[in-house]
């Protein structure tokens, strides 16, 4: 794939696996020292809130946000609190999109959701812990004049808010058992998983002080691989086990929920999803080869068996 | 109760009536402005965000912060982004404590509870929604030197997250059908309705630029009111009508929930209320007379009989 978009001929030696074991390590320890610890009291809200915070997430977002500071020649360090608020972010979102009254999941990453660990009513105050957790910890960035943390918490808050993450949950909410069309289905993905995967790559980018059309190469990197990325889930959805994807597979289809392969066919969802990566890949090329990080991740998120 | 604590003799002379009629209508004028309106898409989120945030509350949050503000001479422009802020914090809490899972009410301000109306998947996410705005709103206030939006929204975190909000609510539900002491209920108390009332009066100053010494009192204050406020919902509990009180009556007595009233007693009840009102007063008396609308709020916290 790297040697099609052309701007990194030597993208193949990247050792993504490394990368993502080390910024994951990096991730886990800033999220262990940023978040209250399990003893604190009352101690039921804390471990259920690193319950699914530390229950084996691949840490993709962070590893974007920092990819993209990285890209933008900003240090980890001043990226890490954005990381690490984002990953709340996401974590409250699973906790509270599992939830009986919403998708009524009872396996996340091969283990038991929160909820059926700790009871619906703790499972949602340890989402709503989270996410309020991620403010608090989004306001320790280091701040620009251009980002301020005005801008920073903005950005945060428009992302996870009601316009476009939690959007996203009541499209897919009402969606259920209707017949949507492929516009409709777009625009879940986009509200639930690309805004979040933008917004993520746009906080690094502005830990890094980054420029005006560097901002512009990261949102249009974060859509791209945000939709890319929504449409193989789906994918994977129906073509692996349960085991293999360490939750229940076939959910959407038992739920009749719209997905990319019932909606416009298999082949057809693979192709979208390769074309969204090709753009996503263009949107780097403004890196010129300093985006070897961001290329890597965008070839593992497509290239992903689960 | 003004004479006795002698620091504004003539504060039986403010007009608490037309003061809160004016603060509630600026407040309501700015939380309509400031949440995205009921018709942005997906509407029904929006139309539930609404739904509780303007289902009649007495906006005695706000108006406390409103009125910090005035103690230090601070402008009502400027506090008025973190009113709305907390505001919304409280509606999500609200919201989040009515469902099934918590409290089970349906009921809240004589109206259906967010989630009688809209279901539990939407009440849910009207609350996420409502809490992620919050922050949004109190990204917009002024910042300064010593109160940068960093610390802002740090305190507002702080005083909503795990240690504080939400540790009252998880205590709370811990607590049901338990046999708690006077000193585990102060504590529920305390994180339930002290923890944002005092972020309330200490945003305020906050938006003034208050000093050190002030934003002390203005603590000192915050803490005791809000004691005195949850104790006096106690007793309206066990001796008002569901219809005075708008709400559910005798709740917490078939809930099996312990309350001042149940493990103290009325009397002694009553007599608490009055002396943490006393030591709000006290606190008050920094301000030398500059504080009337806070001292006019507190009597009414404590004669209030709904």
């Amino acid at each position: 794939m790297s040697s099609k978009h052309g701007s990194s001929p030597s993208a193949g030696a990247f050792d993504l696996k490394a990368y993502l074991t080390q910024r994951t390590a990096a991730v886990d320890k800033a999220l262990h020292g940023l978040l209250p610890p399990a003893k604190t009291r009352p101690a039921t809200i804390h471990k259920a809130m690193r319950y699914s915070l530390f229950a084996g997430g691949k840490r993709l977002r962070p590893a974007l946000c920092l990819a993209a500071a990285e890209a933008c020649g900003g240090a980890i360090d001043q990226a890490m609190p954005l990381a690490c608020a984002v990953e709340c972010v996401h974590t409250y979102s699973l906790i509270h999109d599992d939830l009986p009254a919403m998708d009524n999941d009872d396996l996340r990453r091969g283990k038991p959701t929160n909820h059926k660990v700790f009871g619906e009513g703790i499972a949602i105050l340890a989402g709503d812990g989270l996410l309020t957790e991620a403010f608090a910890i989004a306001a320790n960035c280091r701040g620009w004049p251009r980002y301020s943390h005005r801008v920073i918490i903005n950005e945060l808050a428009q992302a996870a808010g009601s316009r476009e993450l939690i959007a996203g949950q009541v499209a897919d909410l009402e969606g259920e058992g209707r017949k949507l069309s492929a516009a409709q289905l777009k625009y879940i993905h986009e509200k639930k998983t690309s805004a979040l995967l933008c917004c993520s790559v746009r906080l690094g980018g502005m830990s890094a002080n980054c420029s005006t059309a560097q901002l512009r190469a990261l949102t249009d990197f974060g859509y791209n691989v945000g939709l890319a990325f929504q449409i193989i889930d789906d994918i994977l959805d129906v073509t692996q086990t349960s085991e293999q994807l360490g939750k229940t597979a076939g959910k959407d289809t038992a739920a009749e929920k719209a997905t990319y392969p019932s909606i416009v066919g298999m082949e057809k969802s693979r192709v979208i999803a390769m074309q969204l990566t090709a753009r996503a890949f263009r949107a780097l090329d403004f890196f010129k080869g300093k985006a070897r990080a961001l290329e890597a991740l965008a070839e593992y998120l497509l290239q992903r068996d689960r």
